[in-house]
């Protein structure tokens, strides 16, 4: 079977571009700097399902928008993580967080209820941004 | 500075033992097979932190936990996140999650509390079995 996005990922993350194994999603949330990273490789769930060789090119893809995401917001901290309860295709959520921020110190998903929505220009200002950043 | 376990990190879980990286530990909610793993490096913070020579190893010291917690919980999904927003040191969180349990579909930190305490022998029969579980 070969790698295709998850429609509901598809349907609720606007696509930013592929990097080497991952193609790099954002999150429609304008409360978070929130990314999020989809290896393209076919029937991953969990993130020990990764490969062994494809895991340190995960890991760097990981730093790589740590670090740019770290450049454009000055995050006080990074929180990484691969949950999938709901999408179980293997996505790994990047994601600047501040102090004060909606959900702080929670994680994102405990930030009350509705999401500011990110879109037209904003979308496409923070979309601009991050390629920017990351060079793609 | 060498590193020491976070105070918060040694007061809240209980210490199952050290992989060759990361020191195991447990937390106490009975409600959650949940294990952390805190790479014994000084200094970190983020994921991204972790030296590449030690990436590889914190990679497979997760699938490790997460094989055991696997096995001994047939869970339905295993949550992995390195948040940190409340302890800044790095702790990976490798969780087992079940269709139908306290926090499901959501992650575990938006769970209703009270946690439900681990203590005593319900406690110590986890560490029992995830150390031989594991080998350790």
């Amino acid at each position: 079977m070969a790698f295709a996005l998850h429609p509901r990922l598809a349907a609720d993350c606007e696509q930013v571009g592929d990097l080497a194994v991952s193609t790099l999603l954002l999150a429609r949330d304008e409360r978070f700097h929130w990314a999020i990273l989809v290896p393209r490789i076919a029937a991953l769930a969990d993130l020990h399902d990764i490969p062994p060789a494809s895991r340190m090119a995960v890991f760097e893809e990981i730093e790589r928008v740590s670090q740019a995401l770290q450049r454009i917001t000055h995050a006080d901290k990074l929180n990484v993580a691969a949950l999938g309860n709901q999408v179980a295709q293997l996505h790994i959520h990047v994601i600047a967080r501040h102090v004060g921020d909606a959900a702080w110190p929670n994680p994102v998903w405990s930030a009350p209820p509705p999401a500011t929505p990110l879109a037209g220009a904003a979308l496409a200002a923070r979309v601009q941004r991050i390629k920017q950043e990351m060079e793609l």
